[in-house]
C-alpha cells in the first residue's frame, strides 16, 4: 500500500527559494491521510534533492593536430589514458630542442595525471637502428681507426687528406657557393684563400647569401676550413722536418670531418661488428636518461627499444603486406600508399594531407643510406630495408636488413597497447612523414579506422629569434643550458609558453620573465614561512576576537576563484601561461594583504598558508618542486643552505654533535697537556692547529659554525654557508687589520728609535764644533770638544759651561746607545 | 559557399567498423563536386569525432546522513568545495574517540583534494566555551586553591573530607546500588568494609549489575573508594602524630575527585577571574593540535574559537529572535522548536526526526551548568545562557551570559561560508541534538531551505567489543595509543575499516591485519627498490629482446583494471577497506610476477616499478606516506636508518667526510709522535683512545663506520644502525674470544709448569727414601741420600749407581727450581 505525504524538496540553491511537491512513500499504516501529513513526516527523514552546481565546470580540451583546433579530451578506457611519446634517436648529445620538447611532454604527462587524475600509462621508444647511427658509428671508427694507424707525417698522408678536402668542397661546399665564388679545378689553394678573406670579413651579406642557398654552408666551410688550415701546418711540418706521430695524428683530428666521409666512402663496407653501432646508441641513451633526469622529467612508465622489437617488426610488415599495402623490391619491403590511399576506408596522412607530395620532407624521412629503385610511387617509404654490407642487418623473409623509420613506432605502440591509443605526442616536425606514416602503417596493419583518438605535438625552439643549427652556433646542448640555468629555470620558461606555440629561448626570456617570476615566487615562499614560524613560535594568543575579518575574505574570495581560473586554463588546452598568471595574482593580492596587516595586532596567518600551500602545491605538480611536498614551498636543495633549514637540523645533529665533541675531547686533552709543560710538544701543537683548521676551513663552507666555549664544549649552528663564510672573512679581516695596527706601530716606535739613535750618531766631541754648530759660534774646545770660548774668544759663563756639559753628556750616551746599535746591526 | 564532401567518420570503437557520412566543408573553388570528392579532400585533414569512453565512469557518492543513504556527490560551485568539521571541546587529553574522527575526517579530506582533486576549504572550531570547560577549570582551581591552603593534617580537614565523601557515596555511588547493599545512615563505613569485598571479588555479576543501573558506577565507586583509604589512612596518621602538611596534602590529593563537587557546590560561584576558563582550553587546544600532528592529521585551513566569536553569536541570536524562532526568559535565550517545525519551511531535526522527544540527549546537549526554566517546550534549547557567578560571560541584549552550545557552530560556518555548505562532518554522536539543532538555527536566521547539503558522519569507536570509557577501564589517550603504535598503524587501522562504521579498535586488529598489511607492503617496496637499484647499478644490458612480454602483460592488464577499481571503490562513499583490498591484490600479483623470473634473464624491472610508484602513491594519498613524494615506497623517518640511503648519503657524506678526515689527522699526528718514541707521551695514548672510541661507540649507534685503512685514511661508509651495532658487538665477542683462549692456554701452561716444580718438591737426599721409594728398597744411603746398597744389603751394581745418580741429578735440579720458586711466592 501506498500514502501520499504532503512534503518538501528544497532547491538547491540555498536561500529563500521552496517548492513543494508530494512524495511516494510507504508507511506501516497503510492508509491514506494527507491531512496528518505533517505529524507522520516527523518520524521520517524530510526528503532531499540533489545540488546542482552553480558554476559549469569546465572540460578538458586538448589542441589535437589531428583537426588542428581544440577538442574535448575523452578517454577511450574511463580515466585509464594510452599515450606514446616519440623519443629520441640516439647518436649525438641531446641539445635545447630535445629539452624543449621532453620538458613539455612532461609538463602536460603530469598535468593530465597529477592535476586532472587520471591514470597515465606513459610509453616511449628508443630509436637505437637508424641511418644516423650507423654513419656516425661506423665514420667515427673509421676515423679513429686511420688515426691510430699514423706513425709519421708523410707526403702521402698529406695527398690523403688533401684528396679528402677537396671532395669535400666540392660535394659539400660548392653548393653554398656562387658562381663567381667557386673554385676552379687545379686553383683550389689559391682560391680557398679569397673565400676565408670574404668568410672571414665584417661583411655579413656574403656569407647570408651563401645560407640562403645551403643551409649548412657555415658548418661546411668551416669543416673545410679546418682542414685547410691543418694542411698548411703539415705541409711547413713536413718542410721542417716536424713529421712525429703527433704531428700526423693531429692533422687527421683537425681533418676529422672531412675524412670521415672519404674513408666511409672507402671502407664503411667492411665494417661488421654490431657492438660498434650498439655501443654509441647505448652510450648515447645513456646521457639522454641522464639529461632528462637533471631536467626532473620522469621516466617512462614503459621504454621500448627498437633493436628489441626486431621480430615484432618483420611480423607487422609481413601483415602490411598480406593485407595488401607492402610490397618487396630487391629485399627491401616498401609501403604502397597508393593504394592506401585508394581505399575508401582509410586516408593517408590524416595530419598533413598537403605534405603528400612534399620529395624533401619524404626524403628526410627514408634516410641518408638511400635503398634501392623501383618503388611504385615516390611517395612510397620503407617499411624493411635492405642492409648493404657495412650495415647492421637482421634475418628476415626478405634477407638480411633493418626495419624503416617510420614502422619501429606503429610495432612497439601496437605491441604495448594494441590497435588504440588516446595520445601520441612528439615534436611538430615529425608530423610529417614520420607520424602520417607511422598510422597509415598501423591503420594498414590492424585494418582499422582510428589508430590514434589525440595527436599533441610541441611546438617548434628558436634560440634568439632564429631556428637553432649547428651552422648557427646557437647549438646548445642541455649540459650547456644546465651550466647556465637551473632545471627550474628551464621548466619555468617552458610554462610560460604555450606548449604547442613556437618557443623563443633568449636571454631576456630567462634574465627577464623567468628569473622575475622565481624570485617573486621564492620572496613569497621566503615571507609566508617566516610569518608562519614567529605565529608558531609565539604560541596561543589570549584574542578576543578572530582575525578572519573582512580583509581576509577579499582575500579569500578571489583565491576561490583563482583556483578556479587556474583549472580553467589547464583544461583550455593546458594552458600553462595563463595559470602562471593565476598563480601570479594570486601571489602579488596576497603580498599585498601582507603589507597592509601587522602580524601581531591582525594578519590571520592561516590564509597566508593556506594560499602558500596551495601555490606550492600547484608548482610541484607541474615538476617544479623539490624536497617534502608537505613544506611551504616548492623545496630547496639542502646543500644550497636556505630554506628546509628544521630537516637538515634533524638529519644532521647528531653526527655533527659526535664530531664536534670528539673535537672537544681531542682539544682538552692537548691543552691540558700543553698546560703540563713537559708535555707540549710540537705533535700536540699540530693537534691543536687542526682543531682549529676543521672550525675556520673544513666545516665554514658546509655551515657549520663550532664557537668554542671556555668550558671546553663547542657550541655547534648550523648555518647558511654563506653567511659563515662571510663571518669568518670578516673575522680573518678584522684579525689581519689588528696585526697591522700592530705592526704600523712596532713599526712607528721603530722609526722613533731610528730617530733617537740617529740623534746620538755625532761624537760627543764634535757637538759643538761645525757642521754641528754654525761656524764660528766657539773658539776654542779642551780633548773632549767641550767648548771653552765662545766665537769671539771670551771664556763661557759658569751657566753656559753648566749647559753645553749636560749636552755633552746626554750626547755621549747616546752615541754610546747609537756605537752599541751600529755594532749589533753590523752582526746581525 | 559551400560544398558537399564525401567523407567519412570514424566511429571511437577501434577497428573494423566504418561510418559514412557527408561533411559540409568551405573550399576555395566554391563549386560542387561530390564526384571529385576524394581527390578535394587530400588538401583537407579527414574528419575526426569526439572518442566515447568504452567503460563508464562511477561518480563520487557519499553516505549522506540527510538521506541515510549515499547520493551522489555535487559540489554547490564546481570544484571548490566549502566543509565545516566540528571540533573537540578543550577541557582534557585527546583519546581513542578523537583519533578515530578526526583521521577518518582527514582521510575523507585527502580523498576529496587530493584524489578527486576539489579545491576543498577545511574549517574547523573549537569549543572553547562549555559547561564540561567550566566545571573542570574551576573544579580544578578550587582543589588545588584548597591542598595548597592546608598546612597540618587536623581533624577538622578529616571531616571536612569525611563529609565530602559521605555526600559523595550518597549522591553518586548509590546510584549504582541494589536496594540490599545500599548504605544506612551512620553505617557508611562498616557498610562500605562489605562493599570493597564485592568489588574485589572475582565475581563479576556484582560488578555489572551494578554498571546496568548506572553505567559510572565503577569510575565513582573508584572515586570513593581512593578517598576512603586516604581516610583511613589520615586517621591512623593523626592517631600516630603523623600531623605533617605532606600528610594533609596527600589526603585532599587522594580525594581530589569527591572534594571538587563539595567545594565548587560551596565556592564556585567565587571564581570571577576569566583566565582560569581560558588557560585550560588553551592548554588543551595546543595539546590537541599536537596530538593531530603526531597523527599526521593536517590543519583546518582555517580555524574558528567559540571565544572569538562572541559579538557574531549575539547578532546571531538576535537575528533568530527577530525572525520569531527565539525567546528570552530570565536573561537566557532560547529556540523556539514548536515554532519554527510548525513553519511549512522549516523541518526541525532533519537528521533525526524521530530523537525530537528524546529529554535525555536534550538535557545532554544543554550541558551541566542548568539554566533557569521557563522554557515554551522541552524541546527548547539554550541560544544564549544567562551566566550565574562563577560563569564567564560576555555582554549582551540579555545581561550577561555566554553562548550555548549549538549555537556556536551556526555562527561560525555562517561567518565563513554564508547561508549554504557542501559538507559538515562530525562524530555519529553529534547528529542530535548538536547537528540537528545547529541546522534549525541557521536555517532560521537565513531562513533558507538547506543550510548543509550533505552531511558526514564518522563511525563510532569501540575498543575490544566495548564502547569506550573510562569507568571501563578502556579510556585510552592519544599519547598512549602512540607509544603503542606509529601514526602509519593507527591510520591503517581505520583505513581497513569504513569510516561511517562501528570500529572495534582491537589488539587482534591492529597485530593481525594491520601490522600484517603494513609487513606486505614494506616488504614489497623493498623488493622493487632493491630491483631497481640492482637493475640502475648494471649499467645498460645488450638485450635482443625486450622484457615487455605476455606474462608483463599479464600483470600490467589487471593492474590497470585496479586502478579503475581503486577509483570506483572511493567513488563508493570513499570505501576505503575495498580500496586497500584493490592494493592487497596488486601487490601480492607483482609479488607472484617477482617470484616467477629472474632478473638477469627475463624480470621486467619497469613494470615493477610502474606499480610500485603508483602503490606509494596511493597510500601517501591516504596521508600514510613521509619523506621524498618521488621516492619508491611510502617513506620512512631518516633515523629509522632503513630506506630512503640515497639521500641520506648526499646530505650526510659532506660532514662524515669532515669529521673522518680531521680524525685522520689526529690519528696520524698521534701515531707518527708515537712512533718517534720520545714523544709518545700519555696524552697521545689518550688521544688515539679518543680515536677509537668515536669509531666504536659513538658513531655507531648513527650507522656509521670508519674502516681505517693502513694508508691512514680510515673509510667512511653509511649503514643501517643495527648492522653496524651487530658487526661491532660481533667483532667485540670474536675478540674477546681470542683473549679467554689466550687466557686458558696461559692457565694450562702455568698448570704444567705447577706440576713440574711439584715433583722437584722432594728433596734429592730423600728421593730414594720412603715414602718416595717402597719401604725396604735401599739398605744404606751417603751422606746425599744416594742408595749405597739395596734391600738386602747387597752393594748396588755399576748400573745401576749411574741409574740412580743420574736420577739425583735430576731431582736436584728440578729441588732447586721448587725451593726458588717456593721463595718467589712468599716474597710476593
Amino acid at each position: 500500500m501506498l500514502s501520499l505525504f504532503h512534503s518538501r524538496l528544497f532547491s538547491t540553491s540555498p536561500c529563500r527559494l521552496y517548492h513543494y511537491t508530494f512524495r511516494v512513500t510507504g508507511n506501516s499504516f497503510g492508509t491514506f491521510k494527507s491531512l496528518h501529513a505533517k505529524r507522520m513526516a516527523t518520524v521520517a527523514q524530510p526528503e532531499w534533492k540533489l545540488p546542482t552546481s552553480k558554476v559549469e565546470e569546465p572540460v578538458l580540451k586538448v589542441y589535437n593536430s589531428l583537426t588542428r583546433t581544440k577538442t574535448e579530451f575523452v578517454a577511450a578506457n574511463g580515466r585509464h589514458v594510452k599515450w606514446y611519446n616519440c623519443g629520441p634517436t640516439v647518436y649525438d648529445a641531446s641539445h635545447m630542442g630535445h629539452a624543449r620538447n621532453y620538458v613539455t611532454q612532461d609538463i602536460l604527462r603530469r598535468i593530465l595525471s597529477d592535476y586532472f587524475g587520471y591514470d597515465v600509462h606513459f610509453v616511449m621508444n628508443i630509436t637505437d637502428i637508424d641511418d644516423k647511427i650507423i654513419l656516425r658509428a661506423r665514420q667515427t671508427h673509421l676515423v679513429e681507426q686511420f688515426k691510430t694507424s699514423q706513425t709519421a707525417l708523410t707526403p702521402e698522408l698529406i695527398a690523403i687528406v688533401t684528396d679528402s678536402w677537396t671532395s669535400y668542397v666540392y660535394s659539400k661546399v660548392s653548393k653554398g657557393l656562387s658562381e663567381t665564388d667557386k673554385l676552379a679545378q687545379g686553383q683550389e689553394w689559391s682560391a680557398w684563400q679569397t673565400l676565408q678573406g670574404k668568410f672571414g670579413s665584417d661583411d655579413k651579406t656574403w656569407k647570408q647569401e651563401n645560407l640562403r642557398r645551403d643551409e649548412k654552408f657555415e658548418m661546411h666551410f668551416s669543416a673545410a676550413n679546418k682542414a685547410y688550415t691543418a694542411l698548411q701546418n703539415a705541409w711547413s711540418g713536413l718542410e721542417q722536418g716536424r713529421t712525429s706521430q703527433e704531428e700526423a695524428q693531429a692533422l687527421v683530428e683537425e681533418s676529422r670531418d672531412i675524412l670521415a666521409l672519404t674513408l666511409d666512402a672507402k671502407d664503411g663496407h667492411t665494417i661488421t661488428d654490431p657492438t660498434i653501432f650498439r655501443s654509441l646508441s647505448s652510450y648515447w641513451e645513456q646521457q639522454f636518461f641522464n639529461d632528462m633526469r637533471r631536467l626532473r622529467v620522469l621516466d617512462p612508465d614503459t621504454l621500448t627499444r627498437v633493436t628489441e622489437y626486431v621480430p615484432e617488426i618483420v611480423d607487422f610488415v609481413q601483415g602490411i603486406v598480406k593485407n595488401g599495402y607492402g610490397y618487396e623490391v630487391d629485399g627491401s619491403v616498401y609501403f604502397d600508399t597508393r593504394t592506401f590511399d585508394k581505399n575508401p576506408h582509410h586516408d593517408y596522412a590524416k595530419l598533413e594531407p598537403w605534405s603528400k607530395g612534399n620529395n624533401e620532407l619524404l626524403a628526410e624521412g627514408e634516410g641518408a643510406l638511400s635503398v634501392g629503385s623501383g618503388r611504385r610511387s615516390p611517395a612510397d617509404f620503407a617499411l624493411w630495408k635492405a642492409s648493404k654490407p657495412g650495415e647492421p642487418s637482421w634475418d628476415s623473409p626478405w634477407g638480411p636488413g633493418r626495419p624503416g623509420w617510420h614502422i619501429e613506432c606503429s610495432v612497439m605502440a601496437s605491441a604495448v597497447f594494441g590497435e588504440n591509443m588516446d595520445i601520441h605526442s612528439g615534436g611538430v616536425d615529425l608530423a610529417f612523414p614520420h607520424h602520417d606514416n607511422e598510422m597509415a602503417q598501423s591503420e594498414a596493419y590492424h585494418e582499422c579506422g582510428r589508430w590514434v583518438n589525440y595527436f599533441l605535438h610541441t611546438g617548434h625552439l628558436h634560440i634568439e629569434g632564429l631556428k637553432m643549427s649547428k651552422s648557427l652556433k646557437n647549438f646548445i646542448t642541455i649540459d650547456e643550458i644546465l651550466q647556465r640555468y637551473t632545471a627550474r629555470q628551464m621548466r619555468l620558461a617552458f610554462l610560460t609558453q604555450l606548449w604547442n606555440a613556437k618557443i623563443d629561448f633568449s636571454e631576456s626570456l630567462m634574465t627577464g620573465e623567468v628569473k622575475n617570476l622565481e624570485a617573486t615566487l621564492n620572496n613569497f615562499f621566503r615571507t609566508a614561512k617566516a610569518l608562519i614560524r614567529q605565529h608558531q613560535s609565539e604560541g596561543p594568543r589570549n584574542e578576543t576576537k578572530h582575525r578572519y575579518g573582512d580583509a581576509e575574505k577579499e582575500l579569500t574570495e578571489p583565491f576561490h576563484q583563482a583556483q578556479s581560473a587556474f583549472r580553467t586554463a589547464l583544461c583550455d588546452s593546458f594552458n600553462t601561461p595563463a595559470a602562471l598568471d593565476v598563480i601570479r595574482d594570486v601571489v602579488s593580492r596576497t603580498n599585498v594583504y601582507i603589507n597592509s596587516r601587522s602580524i601581531n595586532t591582525n594578519l590571520d596567518v592561516t590564509v597566508v598558508e593556506r594560499i602558500a600551500k596551495w601555490v606550492g602545491g600547484m608548482l610541484r605538480m607541474f615538476g617544479l618542486g623539490e624536497g617534502e611536498s608537505s613544506e611551504i614551498g616548492w623545496g630547496q636543495v639542502i646543500s644550497e643552505g636556505e630554506g628546509n633549514n628544521v630537516n637538515r637540523e634533524d638529519t644532521l645533529m647528531p653526527y655533527l654533535r659526535s664530531l664536534s665533541s670528539f673535537r672537544d675531547g681531542v682539544r682538552k686533552v692537548a691543552i691540558d697537556a700543553a698546560k703540563g709543560g713537559e708535555k707540549g710538544d710540537e705533535a700536540l701543537k699540530e693537534i691543536l692547529a687542526l682543531c682549529d683548521r676543521l672550525r675556520d676551513v673544513d666545516l665554514v663552507p658546509l655551515g657549520v659554525a663550532l664557537d668554542d666555549q671556555e668550558d671546553g664544549r663547542a657550541l655547534v649552528k648550523l648555518l647558511s654557508p654563506a653567511e659563515l663564510i662571510k663571518a669568518r672573512d670578516e673575522k680573518k679581516a678584522q684579525e689581519q687589520a689588528k696585526i697591522a695596527r700592530k705592526a704600523a706601530a712596532a713599526e712607528a716606535e721603530r722609526q722613533k728609535k731610528l730617530a733617537k739613535l740617529e740623534k746620538g750618531r755625532v761624537a760627543p766631541r764634535d757637538l759643538f764644533k761645525p757642521p754641528n754648530v754654525p761656524e764660528g759660534a766657539y773658539g776654542s774646545w779642551n780633548v773632549d770638544g767641550l767648548p771653552l770660548t765662545d766665537g769671539e774668544g771670551k771664556e763661557l759663563s759658569k751657566n753656559a759651561v753648566k749647559k753645553v756639559t749636560k749636552e755633552w753628556q746626554t750626547q755621549k750616551k747616546a752615541h754610546e746607545e747609537f756605537l752599541a746599535w751600529q755594532k749589533e746591526q753590523a752582526q746581525s
